[in-house]
């Protein structure tokens, strides 16, 4: 729970990046110092109760957020990326978007086998990207502590489709 | 200064993304939480010397480092992303690549008339990209602060191609 009105702080955007999608932007947030603050805080509170070595976003917006996080909690901090980025030897994972699939790619090194990870997006819609970043962790003998978003859209089925998985937000969102 | 061999922690790729260049990859640094704490700790030392209101960055490596600067400094963080990533109203700017030109974008009102702003990227080899990224923030009337790295190449003219600015590096590769 925050003083703060953290969500006021969002901007919703209509249409985007499509008619009918309500996007939740959360740049307006970010780039207020306490706001940003107040999340990452709370976001660590929340972690501070699991057991964790590592945290891992994907690109581009989990990095933001991901990498306050490690941060703070003072771990280390592992990018997942899109096809190609990764420099050295990688394990790929396939997930679909609404039309066709996209590739997310992790050092195999990245995730040594045992170490708790705790993964971390911005928002929480349908769970796809997320659920292609836990089985490249759990691929490479990772095990998922926590799977931390800084947005829960809870007229989604993201938490359903995460079940298996201890799910932390710090905002939900009900429309 | 720092007592640990940071250097050490990076994994140099040859050949990476193409033949004759050594790409130096900074997932294995970013990894390990001592050596990552120690790179935040290191940058925002030096910034504070600097008055600043914001943290930008162009993504995607950038928003790992600067989301974790902008969370130290206890300051808000400004995306500048590749074209049509950002939801809103965009000023855009092109840069050279090696091949053709690449675009990017930053929120019409990410940064205010006289804020001052510390950019932040994780290597300085020619400054193309964070060229375009200062550029974009004067265009809104930011105050470029100075400009942070977690790696400069120093057998590479980046330096020299920002000398109007105030230039920042944590770790000096002379090859």
């Amino acid at each position: 729970m925050s003083g703060m009105d953290l969500q006021g702080k969002l901007r919703v955007v209509p249409d985007f990046p499509k008619p009918g999608i309500s996007f939740k932007d959360i740049t307006t947030l970010l780039k207020d110092g306490p706001a940003f603050r107040e999340c990452i805080r709370l976001m660590a509170a929340q972690c501070r109760g699991r057991e964790f070595d590592l945290v891992v976003s994907p690109e581009a917006r989990g990095f933001i957020l991901g990498g306050a996080l490690a941060y703070e909690l003072g771990v280390g901090f592992v990018p997942v990326r899109k096809r190609g980025k990764l420099p050295w030897k990688v394990i790929r994972g396939e997930y679909k978007l609404e039309y066709g699939m996209d590739t997310l790619e992790m050092h195999v090194d990245a995730v040594s086998r045992g170490q708790r990870v705790i993964v971390v997006d911005d928002v929480l819609a349908t769970g796809g990207t997320i659920s292609a970043t836990l089985d490249l962790v759990e691929k490479v003998g990772g095990v998922i502590s926590a799977v931390a978003f800084l947005i829960e859209l809870t007229y989604l089925p993201g938490r359903e489709n995460l079940r298996k998985y201890d799910v932390i937000s710090v905002l939900k969102l009900e429309s």
